[in-house]
Order: structure tokens, then sequence, then C-alpha cells
């Protein structure tokens, strides 16, 4: 029973909060039952796992918590990457939300056969955030790392200021396609969505906002996108 | 120039980020000059506007801001309600995650032409969270309070174990349609999904999570419904 502050995997945990820290050592936290269950049935082995009450005094796994509420166990994981491809996959560009970029991996994982490609910009898939929103997809389906030449297939640009709709664009594509999703307000640089086959939007009221929220778009645009690569045949 | 932290309208500031102030007061904060230029433009009147330099001394604005950068502006304004109602909308039944609420407005107020109704057990949509996830969505179409009983035409109860899919459930119905989306993991108590006219299943890969993101599953729905409903016609 752990029961001294300065604990080095209590330590260790407290410091893969940082960015630099889970780049330099290859590791990353997730907290709570759902999500060590769900690194269990992918075969992540935890180098540390850390049971409050049992492993751990309960106030001393609180302090080093990333939730407010505080944790029921802790596990300390080494980073996995997917390589691209698939059917139908997502690759994001300077999406810098990590709660949307959890939230992608997941309706990825949901919809798409491939992983979530991430280009230049992302937020860091296994910060603590995105890991939450992610709700196990990043065990259950790792992220790629790519630059736009890497993807094979298709690509179909999501641009506001396109004339046609993605569920237009889909009906006379081929698999295998990549849908690039940009930053919430600029979308994609101009470079990358010139670069794109297809470029579409999608089709929105005109009295209402100018955009969504970067994963609703990503997550319509894949679940239209789906109806015609249909990934699972 | 205020320059005392204990001022005033700073502390009612601070005071509205605990959701019995916003109930008993009636008042809700926005942050940030995206939101204060939506407020404006939908004729939301401040009852306090404090700009960062000009109002209040930089660092007490940023010692009540609900944002870890700090704000630029910080408003206060008085909270509305709309009326339940539309060709097409949404209704949510214990969505407890703010950032949910606020980004179902976002994505109800770009597909649909009714407004949000907010049922039992849902977060407050004008707590800060919220608030900033609607990006202003909930001062163009202010969220209704609504009880099942209360709404009007087809509903459409999301539902992952039924065996339409909402794009076939949306082939066969008939506007006015309501849209009814519940909390993440539970989904809608039984009560609510039984009492619906239609139950339907967003259609996801069979290898991939069990359910999508709330807001992802509201966002789709209503994508899915308004191609058949169409609000804009």
């Amino acid at each position: 029973m752990i029961t001294a502050p300065d604990n080095s995997q209590l330590k260790l945990i407290r410091k893969l909060q940082r960015k630099k820290a889970r780049d330099e050592s290859g590791l990353f936290v997730a907290e709570g039952e759902d999500l060590i269950a769900a690194a269990r049935t992918h075969s992540f082995e935890p180098e540390v796992l850390l049971w409050s009450g049992d492993d751990v005094e309960p106030e001393l796994l609180d302090r080093v918590s990333s939730l407010g509420s505080g944790s029921r166990v802790i596990g300390v994981y080494r980073k996995r990457f997917s390589e691209a491809g698939g059917a139908l996959s997502v690759y994001l560009h300077g999406v810098s939300d990590p709660g949307n970029v959890g939230t992608i991996l997941r309706s990825a994982h949901a919809l798409c056969d491939g992983p979530a490609a991430l280009g230049p910009g992302c937020a860091d898939p296994f910060s603590p955030k995105a890991v939450r929103a992610s709700m196990g997809s990043v065990f259950a389906r790792p992220p790629a790392q790519a630059n736009l030449a890497d993807l094979a297939g298709t690509t179909v640009a999501l641009d506001g200021a396109a004339p046609d709709t993605v569920g237009e664009a889909a009906q006379v594509i081929e698999p295998p396609v990549v849908l690039l999703v940009g930053a919430e307000r600029e979308g994609l640089p101009a470079e990358v969505a010139e670069a794109a086959d297809v470029r579409a939007r999608i089709a929105l009221r005109n009295d209402g906002p100018e955009s969504l929220n970067a994963a609703m778009a990503a997550t319509i645009g894949l679940y239209e996108l789906r109806n015609r690569v249909n990934p699972d045949g």
C-alpha cells in the first residue's frame, strides 16, 4: 500500500499529464474502471495499475487524478499507433481540442474500418481529456500518425464553401475513402483542401450557425460516406 | 475602472458559476468576444458588461473567469427560453453533461427549425460550459423547457436496441417530428422510449463501441431526419 505522496509511481502519473512527459516516455494514463477494462480487452498491459484503497491511499490517488471527482483506479500504458488505411477513415488536420480528438476516435471506431489519422496541429490523442472522450476507442483502435501524402484512396475535404454536399459527393466516389477534417473555425488549410480529390460540405440551415463543432462535422461526414463505402462489406 | 476584488459586479459573475445562483437570479454569464457578439446580434441586453483593461483591471477579470486562459470580456445576461415546437426539433432527457447540452443546442440550431427542448435530468444550458459549447446558439435559439407530454408531433426515440435505423424510420414519418435523446449510457428511460411513436437506432459497426457520444447521436439523428422533414421548406 502506497502511503507516501512522493512515491515514484504517483509522481509518474502526475508527470504524464504533460505532453512533453508523454512524448519522452511513450507512456500515457487512463483513469476509471471502464477505460481500464477497455485496455485489458485490447491487450494493453499496464506499466502501473493502482486501485484506490488496495494499492494506494485513496486521497493520494485522488491527488494525482485529472478528474475533479478523483478515481477508483489509474493505469499507465505504453502508447500505440496504427497504420493509416481502411476502406473508410478520417484524417484530422489542426484539430486542437483534445475532447474533439477523443470524440472523433470514438465515432471513427463506430463508423469506419480504418483508424483516425492525425496530421499536423492536432491535440495529443493520449492526453487525459482525449483518452476519456474516446471512451476506450483509443485502446480498441489506436490512432495513426500521418501526413496528407501518406493517405491512400479518394480524399474528401470537408469544406463549408463547397457546392456539393457530402451526400452528393458520396454518390460518385470509390473506396478507399479518407475524409479530411480541419480546425473548427479555420477549416482545412487551403493547400490541404486543394490537394483533395473532392470537396464537400455538410448541408446546414441558412439561418443557423456557420459551422458545426469539429467532432460533429467529422461524425456526420463519416456517417454519410459510410452509406456509400460500406466498410463492413 | 474596477480595481477592487470585492466589487459587486465581479462578485455576481463569480456567483453565477453556480447553478443555484443562476436559478435564483435568472441570470447567466457569457465570456469572450464571440459570445458577446452573438448576444448583441440576438438582442440580449447585458446586465453587466466588463471589458478587460477598459472597465476592470485585467487580473481581476481573469480571476472571475471560468476559462483557464482568462477573458477579454465577460457579460451577464438574463436567461430566455423558447416555446417547444417546429417541424423538426430534439428533446433531451437526462443528458447531464453540459458540454453535450451546449453542443446539441448548436447542432439543433444548424439542422432544425425548432428549439432544443430540455426535459428532466439535463445539464443547465446556461452553465459556463454549455454556453461556451453552444458557440452562441443559446442566444440565437434559446432552449425550451419541456416534458414529454408537452411535445406535439411524431416522437422518434433514439434506442440502440431498435430494429430500424433512423434512416429507415425517417422514410415513413410525417412532420412535425421530435427526436428523443437520452443519457449517454442508460439511454432513454423505458417509460419515455415506450411512449414514443417510433424507436430507431443509429447504424454502427458491429465491432465498434456500443454507443456514440450523446451529442454525436443527437446530431446524426437530426441530420438524418432533416433529409425527410425538410424544415426549411
